[in-house]
């Protein structure tokens, strides 16, 4: 008997919610059926601002708002542990706002830390790799999240120059073939991205990050550019499973 | 705007849950992430029992009333139409329980029938087929919902002799390399269906239902065994995405 009910915020964006729920099956141990875990699940994407577009001030909704509200369904629906698959979404001024939300309404769901689940991996898994490259889009970017969470894991962030940073951005949000228009990469956006992981080995990394979870979904590869690929999407969904502990 | 709330009960089984979630995405026109509909989604497997055991009669649970609950659930989350991603849970036996117990707890979503949209399907987007073969679970065949739905479409259906539906339960079921235990096909469970697929050919049929929700996981190609193939999940998730009207 599993021990917990999971909860995903599926519409950040929706295709990395779908992602994060495949990642939670392939992740589970199972011979039918009925030994997968429950899972329940709210993508509401219309009602969430883009996070991008508020770190960078384009908009005053801050999506917080919307994805607590969506936590807190989730909870009603049983969800005893969630977890938001978007990096943007855990820049401080985002994340902090959603913890506090659910703390004023009592919630007990329990809320992981993406990228800190991130940390630990890297420091437990890979505890030789000191710096790691990262592909995400510019509100990640410009929020120094990664920077903030990893370095109490004593790891060094590189990020590419701010025009590669545009590059990475638009594979993601290229409203023609980007990967939230598409749920895929191409050709095109595979070789954008290529650049700039070759720029981030270049400047000394020895893995990157798929730091937007629309990233994991064009890059299924254990290496990318020659370095090996770090996916929060998946540290993610084997954190959720470890917290729905089996007990008989 | 979207007028509307997908809600899917994902659990039956897992993995054709989450290829129904894929196929709705899919098949929505977005350039952005706030331009996809809203889904919401309960995947709790461990409740239903399994569909062919209660329709052999191996277990008296009728699956029914779980699956029921969860669409009241559903429907509480905001679901204002619903789909069920397993054939073998339209048959009458299990089907029927589950409109009476909707229709008894009065409730207002609208559970559309996979079936018959599969039918639907047939008769305006391939009027010149008229016998169509069966892949399904044991409890499917025997269960003969294929027959009863789609007799009204003026379609024959033709059922692979009992020893091959075995073949076709086991690729679904077999609990180490099968479908549901995998979400996905491997060399022998294709071959075992594609053995099958070539009897109903020679016995006359001019197209393939997969007629399991975890079959179009294995089988993703749109010819198989020389047959065209019809997917019963890709028909419901056009269905359903038909249900949340576009308005101004």
């Amino acid at each position: 008997m599993k021990n917990g009910i999971i909860g995903v915020v599926a519409g950040v964006g929706p295709w990395a919610g779908l992602d994060l729920t495949r990642k939670l099956l392939q992740e589970s141990v199972a011979e039918r059926d009925q030994d997968y875990p429950t899972i329940v699940s709210i993508s509401e994407p219309s009602a969430i601002a883009d996070r991008s577009e508020f770190l960078r001030g384009a908009t005053k909704i801050n999506p917080a708002v919307a994805i607590t509200d969506q936590l807190l369904r989730l909870e009603q629906m049983g969800a005893t542990v969630a977890g938001i698959p978007c990096n943007t979404a855990h820049a401080p001024a985002i994340f902090d706002v959603i913890r506090a939300g659910l703390e004023s309404a009592n919630a007990q769901i329990a809320l992981l830390h993406m990228l800190e689940e991130v940390g630990h991996y890297l420091r437990e898994v890979t505890p030789s790799i000191r710096r790691v490259g990262l592909l995400a889009t510019v509100g990640t970017y410009q929020s120094g999240v990664y920077e903030i969470v990893l370095s109490s894991a004593e790891l060094i962030v590189l990020n590419p120059p701010t025009d590669q940073q545009t590059i990475v951005h638009d594979a993601i949000y290229n409203p023609n073939d980007g990967i939230k228009a598409t749920g895929h990469g191409n050709d095109r956006t595979l070789n954008a991205l290529e650049s700039v992981a070759d720029s981030l080995r270049e400047m000394g990394a020895e893995a990157v990050i798929l730091g937007c979870t629309e990233l994991p979904l064009a890059i299924t590869t254990p290496t990318f550019a020659g370095l090996p690929t770090i996916d929060p999407t998946l540290i993610l969904a084997r954190a959720l499973l470890r917290e729905i502990v089996e007990c008989e």
